[in-house]
């Protein structure tokens, strides 16, 4: 659910366009004016207003956007003001040219998103970089987590409810076999991760827990806590299969690091607000007896702060 | 260029539908009257047809037209009559649950439609199978042909002119380096051939022939005439930059086989009729001094031969 508020006297574009310049205009940028805006609109409202800010001004509202605004909150104003499909083919070309610390946000557009979003984010990505996605990633990633990426960021996954319960079952085996022996880059292992349906691999992961007493993330975790191809797959699994304790688990880490990971609060929290934003928040405090406005607020400051706060739906800014 | 006439007062779908419907009805089935109505229908009619068929008389006009019609005929009709994706779908699904002889047609369906045509056969996959098409590919290919067939259906290339030709040169040298050691499943000469653009692939390509003399299929053929995997390689390449050519050479292997390969021909001209048979005609009779018509006529015969000649716009049947 998301946790954005739309007033529920929608202004037309024109009027929010016509706000917004006022507040570009003059002495400093009303920072406050712009948050209020557009922080209330949602994805269709949000290319409206771009759309009729061009054809007013003449001039992409991204780009006013970044001549007046700084920082944290000029990084969080802008992927937030995108389209989801051009944020996300944004934010995989710059995961995709930074080697393996991108692999995460590689993982997450690939499978926190339908297949659907995801096709949406392969065409945004060649209107934008004159290549497709899945070039990027196969040239910029070294070989073993290529043939992982790739199939993954390609996916077209079927989206339906029907599940072969017979290849759940020798597929959990398939699974535990190559974990167990630390196979984590078997081509079986891949194969099975990268192209399965959700309703399937739900069903595997189930079979896995009950034919081998243990859940596959745990499993994966207690069989190698720490290493990178390990932790990927936990990812992908996570992000399959419960997107909402995935992204509470991102913001976590990103919350309790020394010197808060702005980047990543910024992507959770800006493509997340308008998915399921609640349950993480739900989730969050579940898990660290804080709620997540209270430890934003307390990491955060300024207008980066009330833009984050304003888009998980703290009401009292 | 497509090969087959519509008339020019096309009947509504209505009036075809009745049409058809009178050449099941009674003793025998009218096939010349669902010759010259199906033949002559572009795909967007057909599809308007069979809805209407469905409409009017409850029942799929595939349906009926598979208890009207038989064998050879029976199969193209068929084919013919199907939505183009769903066609490729269906071809798709044959084509991977048969082993490495259904190698070419992935490789057809990958290489020689658009990348949007592609996408729409991945939709229609999961819509008749009700699961993804690389998941079937996956899972049914052996290990060395999936690491070159899954990244070929899954891909979405960039469809622009732009062309890197640093990138050209860098890449021909790595596809000859790959191809003289017979590297023929090396990773990177994979994703070479499996992501890049059609443009930027044809510029790799003319590298190859200005820097080492020889054009990257010759080199191949020469390096490796037989083996499957430089077989598959050679009709990559080729239904990426001559489809016309590679499809001549189908239709050319199928006829002159012992005993036709009716399968191989009907699948080209069901799947090129409306694309660019005519070309494919041209470089039938350049190559072999005949035209495709003739060789069509003497090695088929009755409806199948009608059906096929009324595809590939042969007048006077």
């Amino acid at each position: 659910m998301s946790t954005i508020s739309v007033p529920v006297a929608v202004p037309s574009p024109a009027e929010d366009v016509e706000q917004l310049h006022k507040a570009f205009e003059g002495w400093g940028t009303n920072e406050r004016l712009i948050v209020s805006i557009l922080a209330h609109r949602n994805a269709e409202q949000r290319r409206r207003i771009r759309q009729c800010y061009k054809e007013t001004h003449g001039e992409d509202l991204l780009k006013s956007l970044d001549r007046e605004l700084s920082r944290d909150f000029e990084k969080l104003v802008l992927i937030w003001t995108l389209d989801p499909a051009e944020r996300d083919a944004l934010l995989a070309n710059e995961a995709a040219r930074k080697g393996s610390s991108g692999n995460c946000v590689l993982i997450e557009i690939a499978c926190a998103r339908s297949s659907t979003e995801l096709f949406l984010v392969r065409q945004a990505y060649h209107v934008r970089y004159k290549r497709s996605l899945e070039e990027d990633v196969a040239s910029h990633t070294s070989e073993n987590f290529r043939k992982l990426l790739v199939p993954l960021v390609s996916a077209y996954r079927y989206e339906g409810d029907e599940v072969n319960m017979t290849l759940a079952k020798s597929e959990a085996k398939i699974l535990h076999e190559n974990i167990s022996k630390k196979h984590y880059e078997n081509e079986e292992l891949i194969r099975i991760l990268t192209t399965r349906s959700r309703a399937q691999l739900a069903a595997t992961f189930n079979q896995y827990n009950n034919g081998f007493g243990v859940p596959i993330d745990e499993d994966l975790k207690k069989s190698d806590p720490e290493g990178e191809y390990a932790l990927a797959l936990r990812a992908i699994i996570c992000c399959l299969t419960s997107p909402d304790k995935y992204f509470e688990e991102v913001l976590r880490l990103a919350i309790n690091k020394m010197g808060t990971d702005e980047e990543a609060v910024t992507r959770v929290i800006a493509t997340r607000a308008e998915v399921d934003m609640q349950k993480i928040k739900e989730a969050y405090y579940k898990r660290n007896s804080v709620t997540l406005d209270r430890a934003i607020s307390k990491d955060t400051s300024g207008d980066y702060e009330a833009m984050l706060l304003h888009l998980i739906g703290y009401e009292s800014v």
